[in-house]
């Protein structure tokens, strides 16, 4: 933790030192963005370095060819890819004639801050240009959280060592390529660009996909303070739009701009006048100004710290961390459109093309459940439901029948956009996080009905394909999974993985057993899903329930552990002990078939299982897996020390679940696998998050309940965190002596604390001692 | 067989209708190669319709990007591909201004006529222009067999129905492109055209690559006859060049051009000069005239059917389809470059970028073993010896040390050059074929000497990479082989694949056992050997002794029989017979993992192995193996029926040999795949020649003697084929009745026939009733 880039601090992170060679680090750790759209932090002025430009609009996104060795049947046909966006961070500035460059000039003094409490990122710096000027500028950024269509940027110069003329130029770019492509192909067409007044725009449209976006500004200038009108020019290219003013300075004067900015998309906008539209939405901006834009951007971001903030006393790093991982995560999903998702990298690169993966059920949905109102992760389900159509879909190219569905692994709309068989056709057991999101939506939230209106849907369609994809072995005498790829994608195409049929089985139970409920609850709604689905309640769900009994499920008798698959226990058995240091991560070493047929396991799989399913296991059996796994766990996926240190505190061993959440906690400001240049690990922040609240928190709901059995690791002197049961907020404030609960709703909420149980009374707060 | 689009004739192929449909298919069926360069059958004449343009150079190829969703450790770099190179083939010709297009003329008679005896191919067709002129067109072409870098075209056209201008234009084109282009991105760069005389030449380089080839063009035109001189005019542009006669025409008027073509290639040229050199040999071409050049083409030709033919008479179809198999094997590779190989469609088509893949030794080799020179399989052997380094380099991209080599699956010059990780990296059955190769090779020639000059270094390299692929399984107490790909790619990343833990402990086995036959047989030979490959004969050999010893084959008990993989009685168990026709074949109606989960197999797998090493079993062994495998086999390769032909004549089941045999004699003929537009299936048409050779004749080489056991199928009257032993040619002569054998050779050939042992002096014929 003491190698941090960054200085300590409890809300702020701060770069003290400009360091070109980790430029693209930066860029992506000082990324802002606002649910609908994201920025890497990339220089206002001229930058002649190494940088990756990243300007990011929700829901657009480019199908890249598929292109294959080899076709095989069933592939789609495209590969998506978040484009980079036309810019618009850019203000030119030019001294007697000389570009402000920080890649020319010499940098004396450089500081870049992100104010996570404000969401405000701030960058000032002193650079003296080849002529002996000296250019002191303080640029301020946001993207409005209350205004999620628009951002603004505070941009100031003051000029040192004589007079001049210097020339301040904000612009806007549709001509943007993606570092990402496989051809240089650009990603963009149809690019124009206006002006009218003070007002300019520039409009593009995705190749093949056809989304528009237009990108409009307004600038308002000062010179020391004072408003300046004249000597300002607007101009605009094929593909860009540029505005100017030109000013006579001498020593020390301060020249500002500041850049009022909207983005349109056609995602929520008619094509038809959006240049116009986004014009018109930039001059509300700057007529509103940059401080009062700033002050209700800075409202917004105070109700979101107030429904999720974690506060870590006595250790002030994972403080820092902790607030990085919720500001991310609040930054990336705002959760009021059930079109958008939760990309892996979010808005802060190109990489994992900005899709949604099964991250979103199985990691992240327990943030926004117990941090944010409940129509949040509403939407989130929603966003499945409405692609059930296409999960289906895309099962028939499968081959599969009969309403069955399996829901992309990848996807931006629905369609499946990943193109590695054993991935895209055999990485199945997404299918099971996502029901089992229904399931942890309704624990949450106690909303039943949603199992009627949309839930039941998805799980007959899931449990449908669950039922085609295991075949009946003779040899075994028993139902088996075939060809699929567990969570440990570090192995493919493996028969009978424990967590793939573990979740076949449990999805196929719950999905009976919700069925049962709703027979009994309501014969209108029960009648109403039978009649959407075509579900045949003698066939279909007689051949569940004799899969549920009979489905085959690996164990290993004398180590009493569940199996990984069928042929786990032929490999060279080694633990991680083993490796040589010099070969991690073992997928930047070995060859991918050396890494297939070694013991070494990504991610948490048959831990996963156990994590999902923890009540049906007793101690000990959780014990041993968890020892003989974890041993041979490289961690080589971001979302894995999460889920192993949320299981090491229920075995109470406090110091190895901290030791696996310093890997989670601060991932990228630390770059500990030296890739944050490519953006940031979204998804896996929520794994930080589930380590505190569910690891040492201890929180579960069970049985319409809250469960807390919080343990405090002992670098901290005391933690608190804020979750939402049933919608109705409650503190948790833990140090080594007692835990102090509050109930910061109106409501009762029923608690249960160490096994025992309690109401809480509406503002009620009860102290118990540890 | 009745349905065929070709007349039947025992020496030709004659296509008698003008099918634009059927077009693509024509251009494959009637491609012209001579080992050095290949040309699909494309028009002379501008052609508008539907049509894949080929010309390919041998050895020359274009590095493509791998492009894949998410890279892997130890994949190649690039992907090989064919480049379509400079065209020669062009010859327009307009009449009174308009140009003569099959796509646009009212086209009366045509016919096209592939002599397979003398390797010429002749068109001729009648078409009315929308003039009423009526054109009448014979075609003639060859690409010489004796001069490998020529190639002539004679082209006749006769004019009625008046009289007008006539232009006849030869032209050269360096401005091609692949259609297996990812993005249309050109292949070739650089190119120029020029002129000198009454010669002209294009020249191109390939992009990355920068293998430059230089076409060049003499043409020679008369009219009714007589030799034309003047109103012949040459031009050149960018990259094209063209020679054109124009003639004021009378009714009936005939006008020929005569067009030499030399195509040199930088791989056995100095760059500098090509073009010049290049047009020198055209013009060469010229002086020797379209007869004489023909002529000496027509001896290569004569020579190769002298060493190679298979005559059946009663069955005019099967000995078209034999005669067009050995044609197209001669066409593809004459064995004189030992860094040339034979692609899977050789000059015919872009797909399978004409590299070499393990076909060439577990398919191809017996048939230029047995109907050529011993120089050429030779050759072939020298082909992988040279490549040996590369294929070491390419296993310790994967991590394995010491030596040890991993042939690539498929390659131009020794590099690894697919890209899917379940076939690059896990089909390593290959280098037990190369291994096999050797043995082989040496069985058949008795060329002991190649063991220790190149074939030990070879067999030592792989043993290594075998010795190291495997791992000691604590749970059987066995070695096991995991993560592999078989010859059966419809199963990938299994486990213990029978047929490549057989192949591997019988490499293990041949090396130690060569390496104390050399060890007996010249101390300072097997020295070399040792200090050449820093063999450590005591760990290494004790190593490898143990796994041949303690090595696990899967085996069913019950069924008594050999198992595919580990995990294959876990699958649904059908046959061929439960599956519905109209999903045939699975791999364009089956998504990849639907696939990989059935039962269904590819090609020969368990029973490759038990091709390859027949005499370790008992025949009722052989005939479990069969039944059960082949009632699963889909056959959805090429290669599959002919081994599993061999196998039924062995186990005396003739009806199956013959139906199996059948569906590989004319599997291009009569295009069973329908995807014969794409090429030629060249290598499977090895497949064909082992099988009336080893199938139907029964030949085997054991014990350095002649094994022969024919049968004759019901449908033949008789069959004769001519294979060579110890550079030996001996032909044996097959009906109902007997057989005849004749000693072709100067030298004594030991022979046994149903196991009675005989020697046939030189010369010397027996005939042995059956």
């Amino acid at each position: 933790m003491t190698d941090s880039r960054f200085q300590s601090d409890e809300w702020k992170i701060i770069e003290t030192r400009f360091e070109p060679e980790r430029g693209r680090d930066s860029e992506s750790i000082f990324a802002l963005g606002n649910g609908m759209m994201g920025q890497r932090a990339n220089f206002e002025e001229r930058y002649s370095g190494d940088t990756l430009q990243g300007t990011y609009v929700a829901g657009i996104y480019y199908p890249d060819k598929t292109v294959v060795g080899w076709w095989k049947n069933g592939y789609p046909e495209y590969f998506a890819k978040v484009p980079n966006a036309p810019s618009w961070t850019g203000i030119d500035v030019k001294i007697d004639g000389e570009l402000l460059d920080l890649a020319k000039c010499k940098v004396k003094v450089f500081r870049r801050v992100l104010d996570m409490k404000e969401g405000l990122l701030t960058r000032s710096f002193t650079a003296v240009m080849s002529s002996g000027r000296v250019a002191e500028v303080t640029a301020r950024r946001f993207l409005s959280m209350s205004e999620p269509e628009r951002a603004a940027i505070s941009y100031a110069v003051t000029i040192r060592g004589g007079s001049g003329t210097v020339e301040v130029a904000p612009w806007l770019n549709a001509d943007v390529y993606n570092e990402d492509a496989n051809y240089d192909e650009k990603f963009w067409e149809k690019e124009s660009a206006e002006y009218d007044g003070l007002r300019a725009a520039v409009v593009a449209q995705t190749r093949k996909t056809a989304f528009v976006v237009a990108t409009a500004m307004e600038n308002a200038f000062t010179v020391n303070g004072k408003s300046v009108k004249s000597n300002i020019a607007l101009s605009a290219g094929d593909k860009t739009a540029h505005c100017s003013l030109t000013y006579q300075y001498s020593d020390g004067d301060t020249v500002e701009v500041k850049k009022y900015v909207a983005v349109l998309s056609s995602t929520n906008h008619p094509v038809e006048g959006m240049a116009r539209k986004a014009m018109a939405s930039a001059g509300e901006a700057a007529k509103k100004g940059f401080d009062a834009m700033l002050d209700s951007h800075v409202r917004a971001w105070a109700a979101k710290w107030e429904m999720g903030d974690i506060v870590i006393r006595g250790d002030i790093a994972a403080q820092q961390g902790i607030r990085f991982n919720i500001f991310q995560l609040n930054q990336t999903y705002t959760g009021e459109d059930p079109r958008l998702n939760i990309g892996p990298k979010g808005f802060t690169g190109e990489k994992y093309g900005g899709s949604t993966y099964w991250d979103t059920e199985a990691f992240v949905l327990p943030f926004y459940l117990s941090t944010a109102d409940t129509h949040v992760a509403r939407n989130l389900l929603l966003y499945r439901y409405k692609h059930l159509e296409k999960a289906i879909e895309n099962a028939a190219k499968l081959g599969f029948k009969n309403g069955a569905a399996l829901y992309p692994m990848v996807t931006m709309n629905g369609e499946e956009c990943h193109n590695e068989w054993e991935i895209t056709f055999e990485e199945i057991h997404r299918n099971g996080a996502i029901a089992y999101a229904i399931y942890n939506y309704i624990r949450h939230t106690g909303d039943q009905g949603y199992l009627a209106e949309y839930g039941l849907e998805v799980l007959i369609a899931i449990s449908r394909f669950w039922a085609q994809r295991c075949n009946f072995s003779e040899e075994k005498n028993q139902y088996v999974i075939l060809g699929v790829t567990g969570p440990n994608e570090y192995e493919n195409n493996v028969s009978n993985n424990w967590y793939t049929n573990i979740l076949a089985r449990w999805t196929l139970k719950y999905t009976v057993d919700s069925l049962a409920w709703l027979r009994k609850t309501s014969t209108v709604k029960f009648n109403s899903v039978i009649s959407r689905t075509r579900l045949d309640t003698e066939c279909e769900l007689s051949l569940w329930n004799e899969i549920i009994n009979n489905i085959y499920l690996p164990v290993h008798h004398d180590l009493g552990i569940f199996l990984q698959q069928d042929g786990y226990m032929d490999k060279l058995q080694q633990t991680v002990k083993d490796l040589d240091p010099a070969e991690r991560p073992l997928n930047q070493h070995w060859s991918w078939d050396r890494i297939l047929r070694s013991v070494f396991i990504k991610q948490a799989d048959v831990l996963q299982g156990i994590y999902f399913f923890e009540d049906d296991y007793e101690e000990e059996t959780i014990r041993r897996n968890f020892d003989f796994y974890e041993s041979r766990c490289v961690h080589e996926s971001s979302l894995s020390p999460s889920i192993h240190s949320v299981l090491a505190a229920r075995l109470h061993d406090i110091e190895r679940a901290y030791t696996l959440y310093l890997r989670t906690a601060r991932l990228d400001l630390d770059d500990y696998n030296r890739e944050v240049k490519d953006g940031l690990h979204i998804t896996s922040m929520a794994g930080t998050w589930l380590s505190i609240v569910e690891g040492f928190g201890g929180m579960r709901i069970r049985n319409d309940r809250v469960y807390l059995d919080p343990v405090i690791p002992a670098a901290w002197s005391s933690y608190s965190f804020i979750i939402r049961f049933r919608n109705n907020p409650l503190r948790v404030e833990v140090n080594g002596k007692a835990v102090t609960v509050v109930n910061l709703s109106g409501e009762s909420i029923p608690l249960a604390f160490c096994d025992e149980q309690l109401t809480l009374g509406p503002g009620e707060e009860k102290k118990i001692a540890k």
